[in-house]
C-alpha cells in the first residue's frame, strides 16, 4: 500500500535525527507538545464532536462512545501523561554490561532506540499523544493507525503533536498518522517488515488476536488476562476475602482483574460462604462447579467455557481445588498466563505457587490489580505482554528499546 | 497438521519437569547425551552414510555434502559442545532485580525457561545435538524440524538423546524431532502459535526470509551479514591491512566476515593498493566504483546491487567515500544491522561512528569475525539476531530464558 511504504519509508529516515536528540531536547518536546494541547483543547473538543456524532448516528454506544469522547478535563489530563513522561530517565544509552575478553576487546552493551514503532488501535484517542509521548522519550518514530471512529480526533491532536515537534527542531514525520483507516491499511501494516521493526495492538482481545494471527512484522502481545486467586488452607481468613473483593471488583473491566477463584477444600466450607457474600453484596455473579454449587445457593453452574473466559464483568468462576498442586494445574491449562496469586501463610506452598505458575507476574498475599507500570513503579506503561520473547509483564520505557553492543579494539583480529 | 498437533502438546506438557530440574540434574543429562552419542558413534554414522548416499544420488554436492557428513570427529565435537555446555552456568532463577514499592510490596524479576522453542534448520545433524544442549540447559523443550537429507542421522541423534533423558529421569519428549520433513510440516510449524513460544530458523539467507514472512509464531531472525569496514583519514595503515584481510578472509563463508570496504577519499590513493594487493593475494576479487577502479587497475566495476550483497566468498565491494558521515550513511543505507567496524584513531569519530551505525555489534579498531557468543564470553550461542526484539547479537543462555516477576505481599490491594 502507497501510503504506508510512503510512511514507512519517511520514519526510517527520521530515526537518526531521534537518536542524535538529547534527552533534553526530547523532554522540550513533550513539555511542549503538552502545553499546546492544552492550548489548542477547543479544536480538539470540536473534531471529537464531530466524530462522536457520526459514531452516534452509525448505531455505536456505551463503553464505546465513553473512550471515544473527549472532554477539556481528559485534555488536560493527557497532557500532564505528557508531562509525566517528560520527567522520568531516558533509558537510551545506559551501558546496561560492559566487560573486557583475554584478548583485549571491551564489550559494552547498550540501550539504544528500537526504530520504528507501529501501534495498531481502536476508537480511543487518548492513546495517540500516549505512545507519542512513550516513543518520542525513547527516541523512536511511530506510525499509528487507530480506528477510524476516532480520526477527526487523532488526526487534529496529530497535527498539534507534529507541530510541536518542529517548534522544537525535530522531524514531524517521527509521528505519522495512518489516514487510509480501513481494514486493508492495518492487514498492510502487519506486512511492512521493511520498515518497522515492531508492531504493538493497543485494544481487546479480537484486535490482538488478528494482529498476532496476520502479522509479519515482530509483535508485542498485549492484554488477556483470565487471573486468578487461589485461597490456599492456611489462607488468613480476612486478607482473603479483602484481595478477592478487590481484584473482582476494583475495576473488574480491565485485564489484571480477577476472574476465577480457586479454593482449598479443607477450608471451602469454612470460608466460601462469607466470601461469596461479599461479592454478592457487589453485585457479582457466581459461576461455581459442582462442590462451590452445594456450598453456596444461589451460584450458578460454571460451564468449561467459563474457566477459560475472561469475564471483565461482575462475574466470577469458583473451583474447589485438593492442594496447591491441583490449583497450579488449574491455572496453567486455563490461564492466560498474565497475573496469578496465592493466598497463603504456607511458606513451601508460596514458594511452590510462585516457582510453578507459568505467568507474566505471580503473587504471594497481594490482589492481582497491581500488574501495571505505574504500580511497579516505572513510571509509564505502553502495555502488559503476556507474550515471553522480548518483554513479559508491564512493559515500561526500557522495554521500549533494544541493545547495540559496541567494542572497543587495538587492532584484534581472529 | 496432526504430528505437530500433538509433539506440541506433549512439549507443552513437558514443560513443567524441565522447569523442576535441578540445574544439577539438567547437566547430568547433557553429560550422559555426551557419552551416549560418543559409545554409539558407529550408529549414527551408518544412518549418516544413507543421508548422504542419498543426497549424492540425488545430485547434491560440494558444501552441502561436507555439512551433512558425520565422522567420528564430529560426532566427538558435538558431544564435547554438550559437555561445554553443561560446563556454564544456569540463567534459570536468576534474580535480575528486585525492589519495594512505597506500599510494601516486593517485586522481583527473574529468569525462567521460555517454554516450548521450535528450531527450523538445514541438512546439518550437528544442530540437532546442538540445539538440544542449549535448550535443556535453559529448561525448555525443543521441537526440532530439520532437513530432509539429514533425517536418518537427526533421527539416530535424536533417538540417543531422547534415551538419555529418560536414562536420567527427564521426559524423552523434552526432545521432539519432527517426522513429516515436507514443506507443509515447516509451514504448519510456523503457525502453531497455540504450542510454540518462539521459532528460530537456523540456515541460509532463504530459509530465514521463508520462516519470517511466513510465520505468526514470534521468530528469532538470525544471520544475514552484509558487514563493511570503513577506513577513516587517521587509520593506521598496518592495522588497516591487518584487518580487513582478516575480516574478508579468514572465514569467508561466515555470517560475521567483512562484504565492504569504506575508505576515506584523503587516504584512498595512499592505502588502497596496498589494502587490494594484499587481498588480491588472498584471491579476494575487488569490485570498485569508479574513483576505486582508477586506483585499483584489477577492480571490476560494482554495481548497485553488490552494495546490498552478503558474498559469502572471496569477493569484497570497495568504495571511496567524503568522510565518516558518508560511511554511516552507506552503512545505514546497505547494511545488514550485524556488525561493523571503523579503524581510525579519531577519537570525535570513532565515537560518532558508535553511536550512529545502526547494527547488532559495532567496532572500533577490531575486524568483524568477533561477532558470536564463544568470542564475546557467552559460552555458547544459538544464533545471532539481527532482529530487534528480544534479543540483538549473538545469543547465548540468557537469551534462551524469558522473565517473570514474582511478588512478595502482605494483604495489598488498590
Amino acid at each position: 500500500m502507497q501510503e504506508l511504504n510512503d510512511k514507512g519509508k519517511k520514519a526510517r529516515e527520521v530515526c537518526i535525527h531521534l537518536l542524535r536528540a538529547s534527552s533534553e531536547l526530547k523532554d522540550k518536546v513533550l513539555r511542549t507538545s503538552a502545553a499546546n494541547l492544552r492550548k489548542n483543547y477547543k479544536i480538539i473538543l470540536k473534531e471529537n464532536e464531530s466524530d462522536v456524532n457520526a459514531a452516534v448516528s452509525g448505531g455505536i454506544k456505551g463503553a464505546l462512545i465513553d473512550r471515544l469522547t473527549l472532554t477539556q478535563e481528559r485534555i488536560n489530563s493527557i497532557a500532564e501523561g505528557l508531562e509525566q513522561i517528560a520527567s522520568l530517565d531516558d533509558p537510551v544509552g545506559e551501558v546496561v554490561g560492559m566487560w573486557k575478553r583475554p584478548n583485549g576487546l571491551i564489550i559494552g552493551k547498550k540501550r539504544v532506540p528500537i526504530g520504528v514503532i507501529g501501534i495498531i488501535y481502536e476508537a480511543r484517542p487518548n492513546v495517540t499523544a500516549d505512545v507519542f509521548g512513550l516513543c518520542i522519550k525513547t527516541g523512536n518514530a511511530a506510525i499509528l493507525r487507530g480506528g477510524k471512529e476516532a480520526f477527526r480526533s487523532n488526526n487534529s491532536i496529530v497535527r498539534i503533536l507534529r507541530e510541536s515537534l518542529s517548534f522544537c527542531g525535530l522531524p514531524a514525520d517521527s509521528l505519522q498518522l495512518v489516514e487510509d483507516t480501513s481494514r486493508d491499511s492495518a492487514l498492510a501494516m502487519m506486512k511492512l517488515n521493511q520498515y518497522l521493526d515492531i508492531l504493538i495492538p493497543r485494544g481487546g482481545a479480537g484486535l490482538i488476536k488478528t494482529v498476532v494471527e496476520n502479522s509479519t512484522v515482530p509483535v508485542i502481545e498485549t492484554g488477556v488476562g483470565n487471573c486468578h486467586i487461589f485461597i490456599d488452607e492456611s489462607a488468613d481468613q480476612s486478607m482473603s476475602e479483602k484481595i478477592i473483593v478487590n481484584a473482582k471488583t476494583q475495576r473488574p473491566g480491565v485485564c489484571n482483574a480477577a476472574e476465577s477463584l480457586l479454593i482449598h477444600s479443607a477450608v471451602a466450607e469454612k470460608l466460601l460462604p462469607g466470601i461469596c457474600k461479599a461479592l454478592k453484596s457487589k453485585n457479582v455473579e457466581i459461576r461455581g462447579d459442582e462442590r462451590v454449587c452445594k456450598i453456596v445457593p444461589y451460584a450458578v453452574p460454571a460451564t468449561e467455557n467459563d474457566w477459560y473466559t475472561e469475564f471483565l464483568d461482575l462475574i466470577m468462576s469458583v473451583k474447589i481445588v485438593n492442594d496447591v498442586n491441583d490449583a497450579i494445574n488449574h491455572i496453567n491449562k486455563y490461564g492466560s498466563k498474565h497475573s496469578e496469586s496465592i493466598v497463603t501463610e504456607n511458606y513451601s506452598n508460596s514458594q511452590k505457587f510462585l516457582e510453578e505458575v507459568d505467568a507474566a507476574a505471580v503473587y504471594v498475599n497481594a490482589s492481582t490489580r497491581f500488574t501495571d507500570g505505574f504500580m511497579f513503579g516505572f513510571g509509564a506503561e505502553i502495555g502488559i505482554s503476556t507474550q515471553k520473547l522480548h518483554a513479559r509483564g508491564p512493559m515500561g520505557l526500557k522495554e521500549l528499546t533494544t541493545s547495540k553492543y559496541v567494542i572497543y579494539g587495538s587492532g584484534q583480529v581472529r
